[in-house]
């Protein structure tokens, strides 16, 4: 297999999400053209969410045209081991709510593991973004190095869910409930934020069943290159979603592991 | 009585905010000293809440020696009937997580009633002020007026509430079911943050029990000059606390206090 050219592989991303800033800014606070996406519930998918993921997915064909990509709105194109997984929006009810904590993914897979990966809330102007080695913030002119916590103590933990609602049968409410009862704060709302908090140091747990690989891929290596710890429920890799916990550190991440599959 | 200046009263709220983010800002997303107030739970205060409403209180004092103000950090000074209620870090949980969706606020009441009042934003940079016949957003060079979303349909309603565990008892606790059964979309996780959205157009209802006065006194006006309607669930103004609903119009107000009073 040829080398990855991480250099190459970081311009993308950050061409990437540029792309799709231009299309989702002008549209974040003001009217929307909503669609219901599942007949149950709501879930808004916005005009700029399909417009932005064409646009992120011609920018990686055109760096990469070998590459396979996964996106929200567009599913699976290409395939072999090298992917870019997207998700324009997430976070639409925050996008749609006027909340500045949606954000912009996109990650990169080599054989099924997230290897390099970023978050852009572009009405804030942030940007958190990983390659092998470092994880790093950008706002402006101001650069620095995401490192978490380095909490190791359940009890003194600061946790973080979108909502407790995704907790949605009797079984996952009462991991949820054994969490929140363990930690020291809980904290709703934040779909990807949170985890770009995490990596950060600003969170030092975050916890979430039935993430789709395109909610999560991304994060997987701006937590890990900062220090912390990311996995499935089972213990297995997160890149392709499922039920996840994110940790500042890999004792945490244990106390979580074991603290939800005994509750 | 003379004439109030709401010249010199919007100065000072810009003043009082201005003050504030000099104390906040720089120890937002940073380790912080933290007190926990309550034996029971956990509620942050940081020294950054304390030094800012000093600051706050500073400005007002040397603009209207004869206000009396309420803060949340050192409680009630001075009487009359022209009252500052402020405080300085309004979303604790959410400052020391590094969500950008805390605030600062300021009000102004007269004969018990907000009539002015301001929240900042100071991270991302933008101010939320109100003054008799006008309610205005700003950041940076952008300013725009605040208009609610018009909305009077409770079925399409957007609603927000700071976390579904306030509602803490099972009377309240099906009151919030009973709203969020009957509404579009419910996000978690705002405090102030969503009350400006709504003054904004970006939601259409918050509810939230147990406020103080310095919760919502500021964002009376801000949700009254930009079209819409708060009320406790009583009927009575929420200038001095309580449960509180806000809505986008009065017809939405009215149908979120017939439901939250039936339920």
């Amino acid at each position: 297999m040829t080398a990855i050219d991480f250099i190459r592989i970081e311009q993308t991303l950050l061409d990437a999400l540029a792309a799709a800033a231009e299309l989702t800014l002008p549209l974040f606070r003001t009217p929307l053209s909503i669609d219901n996406k599942l007949e149950s519930g709501f879930d808004p998918v916005t005009e700029a969410d399909k417009a932005a993921e064409t646009a992120m997915r011609e920018v990686i064909a055109a760096a990469f045209p070998d590459h396979a990509i996964l996106g929200e709105e567009w599913g699976r194109t290409g395939d072999g081991n090298l992917s870019w997984i997207i998700d324009p929006v997430d976070g639409t009810r925050a996008f749609i709510s006027g909340a500045p904590v949606w954000g912009t993914l996109i990650g990169f897979s080599v054989d099924g593991v997230a290897v390099a990966g970023a978050m852009a809330q572009p009405f804030i102007g942030e940007t958190f973004l990983a390659v092998p080695g470092r994880s790093t913030y950008r706002r402006g002119a101001v650069e620095l190095s995401n490192r978490t916590s380095g909490e190791t103590d359940l009890g003194q933990a600061r946790v973080f869910t979108t909502t407790p609602t995704l907790f949605d049968t009797p079984a996952l409410a009462s991991k949820w409930e054994a969490v929140a009862a363990a930690t020291r704060l809980q904290r709703f709302g934040m779909d990807c934020y949170g985890y770009a908090m995490l990596a950060a140091g600003h969170a030092d747990l975050v916890i979430e069943p039935y993430l789709n690989s395109y909610d999560i891929a991304a994060l997987v290596p701006i937590i890990r290159e900062a220090g912390g710890a990311i996995a499935c429920w089972d213990g297995s890799d997160p890149t392709g979603g499922g039920d996840v916990v994110a940790a500042a550190t890999p004792d945490l991440l244990e106390a979580a592991l074991q603290l939800v599959n005994r509750s």
